[in-house]
């Protein structure tokens, strides 16, 4: 049982689309990232996921509408909701999501990635 | 789907040991909490439960060490470790549980509350 100092956790990495787990409790794992640009449309078919923004303003595409998140605020997209992050510039977000969840969904992408380490 | 602000959130309630729910999925519940003075000694049986401090700093005491959370500090807390939160000052924190968490565990005490309600 460890502490974690989420400001730290985000000084260990720089590269973007690529979160990181700091935290697992009740089969779910808390992730950081930072992204940058634009990510690729996903779902998650049986996973809702959490967004929580910590620096930065996050826009959240949906098929039919978009919705802006800025620091300190947070949205849970229901599973099988796609969903496509765009940030003009660098974004801090902090993720709850269950463990099986992969974060590209079911797209298999250049941008897919799957660190299982917690940091 | 409707993004929550948490600062405004905290605004809506002032009283103390006392959860409000502001987000749920994948059965786990996010809640929000203002704390101060001294809580009761509790686990919960079956259930992990993260604290994050969003403001202040957080003593939680556990029977061998006690761990002092600042703001942007959090700690998961494994089922079944008695635990005593205590908060010299007001403290605004978040927990990430699941939804059959009780805040007193088995314990029930004047504190117990149990607002299922998402504010």
């Amino acid at each position: 049982m460890k502490k974690v100092n989420i400001s730290e956790k985000f000084e260990l990495f720089d590269d973007h689309w690529s979160p990181r787990i700091i935290g697992q409790l009740n089969g779910q794992e808390v992730k950081i990232a930072k992204v940058k640009g634009e990510f690729v449309w996903h779902d998650h078919a049986n996973e809702d996921e959490m967004f929580l923004i910590i620096k930065g303003t996050l826009k959240l595409e949906f098929r039919d509408h978009t919705v802006t998140l800025n620091e300190g605020e947070m949205l849970v997209i229901p599973k099988g909701v796609e969903h496509k992050p765009i940030a003009d510039e660098e974004v801090h977000l902090l993720l709850f999501e269950p463990a099986s969840t992969q974060h590209t969904g079911e797209v298999v992408h250049e941008l897919t990635k799957n660190k299982k380490d917690l940091i």
